[in-house]
């Protein structure tokens, strides 16, 4: 979809731009990511993959493990397509640039390339830094030249430069000017509080892009606090700017920035301008998720392009017409092309087109009689609160017994799960030791055998006992972990009455899946779900090649 | 801030626009959301304190749950603000409109207005529909006609609009055309696929706008599949739209629709468009999360405007800008504007000024030391994962506490709960009994009782052994009832180790309240919020009039 006639006309377009990834700065702000140094190089092997152009990897003089990253980064990372950027600010008001910390610490990171940040609100200048404009254009201009004449590549981040063009324009390019003139190779305009909308960053973006006509690239960096930070770098873009700062899964402060899996395929895609590297945006899922791993932070559903939601398809008449005419009529790409894939939603299924697709989808090979049962069984499970959508693995497994198949990992014979709270009653927001026990008897290879767990629920016990029953038997299991637990409770009316339905995301490192339960027994959910995870994941390592 | 000046002029922006909510239908189909008729008519209630104009509340002929809806909504909504709307598409190919039944599950509804969805894309017509141009246009026509003519307001949505005017201009506006000279009051242009990008959406929009100079009103609806949806909205806007359908939260399939969130801040806060009724802007956050709650999802943290993390300050820079200059510098609006509030350490759940007064709406005298003693706690239970937004009752038995009360009706010695599952292994679907005793001891009236309950699950077996041990000794008991049980399991990536929080809605018949219980043991976390539920009942009939 070239989108650009009728309406859209795009004559500043870029043939190409370069990515600039900030995760490692930018994006450890987010809260709740705290990354070690080996977290980083993690994370700038996966952008390397992916074929960034730069990868910002910290601010050293701010933080003594960014100053760790780069230098293990010398010997550690072998990067192919990337090259790492160290980041700082302009010297301080009044100061000299060859007795300046973080100016040292920038070029003590030894990258080819380095990133300083400055001022060109005129408000900030006067009112943060407490000097004079002279002087605020001054730490820019000699900050810049200082590093250029170390041999340095150096962009140029514009802080708060739309809020500070909108007040000031004049000195807001006389910044840019300064930058650009003692040697930066780019200067970025960044909408730092992140309030700016598209149009706003459009009309801006090319009023810059015209002043300087080429004679310096122009980057854009953006924040989300207005929603709009993949549509403010693609606006930017389409003015003419050359450069994406952003970040893999939009993480950072506050609300984050641009997200660069989603930006990335935009501008590529849907306008046909040169991001990645030739045959690399089939990376793009699997980054962003390998990425959320490494932060320790669940992958988002939603996002667009690589979430696992992004392709599902749950409405009756989406679901017959996919089927019908092919994804292009209701899928804006083809989620091949980003690596990842359509899913078909089982829900109020019924239809035998939507399960054989299904089965297809999940390499499952169903006869006609095995999917007449299957879809009178799926029936009757809906009816009951059973949801498959979100449980493919669930399903997988119902798929393949109603082949025939029985999981042929272990029987289980009985469980039994006891809490007991003693010492006074609980009030709201007394912590309370309870505590929990759980026994599992199980069949493994013709053998009875018992054992029991400990843990602080009664599911995270029962989880503990079946995994000490099978324990030396499928060294797989080490590898298979819960990362999430979600419970519903259906009909919520019938309050501590009512169904309950569990769902639970596992992964072995390489692969996720989710796993579901239903009953009136909070436990016996669980424990349907659990089951469903491990007999998933050892059918997994049994198939894997070795 | 104003934001047109210089760079992006808005000569197309209307004064005012008004917002369609369709959480209920379009938000539905999320993948994680599945709405009880209760649940539905909770979220329209958020929605009209909102202040929204109109409230899609779902597709009768095509969900039995939502005819359901319509009916109940009837008699047991008091709207204000908002217009209930009723949802279903044109006609079929080659049929009749009296006899359509889409159309007359639309008409029983018995709203005032309706929305219909139509093909705008010719290639849908062909190939989804197999039928002509022709007839596509008369089913948009003769369908607009008949609803009109039964008296309803009706808005037409135009199906992939955006593609379709790409691929062929004239057939998309024939479709809009026939619509408003049918009668439809506002021609809604949806980005179906979701795929477009502001540039584009604005230059399309401001086309439909000048070719029907005012004829009839248009309206935008997004989807999220390019990252845009709240920015090509607010691009529709600007270029001349006045009706904007989106959801809370953002919900809606695949990657989800527009935010309304995000929009009406955008729209109103950056472009002074109006959008709610004066005064209820700093209603967003709560309602942002309450429906949240009523969904069964975690609010997103790094949500634009609403989010925990939209004003939280992380880097250092950052907070001690924040401090000498304030919050103008760093934070792209007032956050106390849309009812949000700036972090800069760990969260506090209100300041002392926000508790006292929540203490009078309660009807609890606070003085200063059991104000200053309850910060603190609230402060400390919040880190552990405690909430008190939707739980006025635990936190009204909490601030009773802090002001030295003691629950004067029972007091628990212990319980214990076990569950027992035996005959063989479960599998996903297996129908299984699981026995489940539960044995609680307390005091009441100086005196110890132990009683006995069993349960379809534990919590259901502590609920009837701690109403036998109570029994007789308190018949208030008999009224009260639960009458809603969610499970929030926080921390998912701790999965079966997680910290749960339980919130219970209960009533005795003519009051609602809420209670929450927070550990990482889930029966204990029910457990608590059922004391506390027990309690806070006994108490209301204490006091109440007799």
């Amino acid at each position: 979809m070239s989108g650009d006639q009728p309406g859209g006309a795009t004559p500043s377009l870029p043939a190409s731009v370069e990515i600039f990834d900030t995760t490692l700065r930018d994006g450890a702000q987010f809260e709740g990511i705290s990354l070690s140094v080996d977290d980083k190089l993690r994370v700038a092997e996966q952008l390397d993959w992916l074929g960034v152009h730069w990868i910002e990897g910290g601010y050293p003089q701010a933080n003594p493990k960014d100053a760790e990253f780069f230098e293990r980064a010398v010997t550690e990372l072998k990067l192919d397509t990337a090259t790492l950027v160290a980041f700082g600010s302009t010297r301080r008001p009044a100061g000299k640039v060859d007795v300046d910390p973080t100016l040292a610490a920038v070029l003590g990171a030894h990258t080819s390339t380095v990133c300083i940040v400055g001022k060109s609100w005129d408000y900030h200048v006067t009112e943060a830094l407490r000097t004079t404009l002279d002087e605020g254009v001054a730490m820019v201009a000699e900050s810049v030249a200082f590093l250029a004449g170390e041999g340095r590549r150096v962009f140029f981040d514009a802080e708060h430069f739309f809020d500070g063009y909108r007040a000031n324009p004049e000195f807001a390019l006389r910044v840019l000017e300064a930058a650009a003139t003692a040697g930066a190779s780019c200067v970025v305009l960044c909408d730092t509080n992140g309030g700016s909308l598209p149009h706003q960053v459009q009309a801006i973006t090319a009023e810059v892009v015209a002043h300087f006509a080429g004679d310096v690239a122009v980057g854009i960096h953006t924040q989300n606090d207005s929603g709009c930070a993949v549509a403010n770098s693609v606006a930017a873009v389409v003015a003419g700017a050359t450069q994406v700062q952003g970040t893999v899964n939009g993480y950072g402060e506050r609300t984050g920035n641009a997200n660069l899996m989603t930006v990335i395929p935009d501008l590529t895609l849907k306008l046909g301008v040169a991001t990645l590297p030739e045959g690399r945006m089939d990376r793009l899922t699997l980054v962003s998720r390998h990425v959320a791993e490494l932060v320790n932070l669940p992958p988002q559903p939603a996002d667009p392009y690589v979430g696992v939601s992004a392709f599902a398809h749950k409405g009756g008449l989406h679901t017959s017409a996919l089927g019908r005419a092919g994804g292009a009529t209701y899928e804006h790409i083809d989620p091949a092309v980003v690596g990842n894939v359509t899913r078909v939603l089982v829900s109020d299924l019924g239809g035998r087109a939507g399960m054989a697709m299904k089965a297809t989808e999940l390499g499952v090979e169903l006869d006609d009689a095995a999917a007449a049962r299957l879809s009178d069984e799926l029936k009757e499970l809906e009816s009951r609160g059973w949801v498959f959508e979100a449980a493919d693995a669930s399903l997988e497994l119902l798929m393949r017994r109603a082949t025939g198949w029985t999981q042929p990992f272990f029987a289980v014979e009985s469980y039994r799960v006891s809490s007991f709270h003693g010492e006074g009653a609980s009030a709201s927001g007394d912590v309370v030791e309870v505590t929990t026990e759980a026994t599992v008897k199980i069949w493994v290879d013709g053998q009875r055998v018992d054992a029991v767990g400990e843990g602080n629920g009664p599911v995270n016990a029962l989880d503990s006992a079946l995994r000490r029953a099978l324990n030396g038997r499928y060294p797989a299991l080490d590898r298979i972990h819960l990362t999430d637990f979600k419970v519903r409770v259906l009909d919520g009316g019938a309050a501590t009455g009512a169904v309950v339905r569990v769902l639970i995301d596992s992964t072995d490192g390489d692969n996720a899946w989710t796993t579901v339960g239903v009953n009136a027994n909070v436990i016996e959910a669980s424990w349907q779900a659990l089951l469903d995870s491990l007999v998933y994941g050892l059918l997994l390592a049994d198939t894997a090649p070795a």
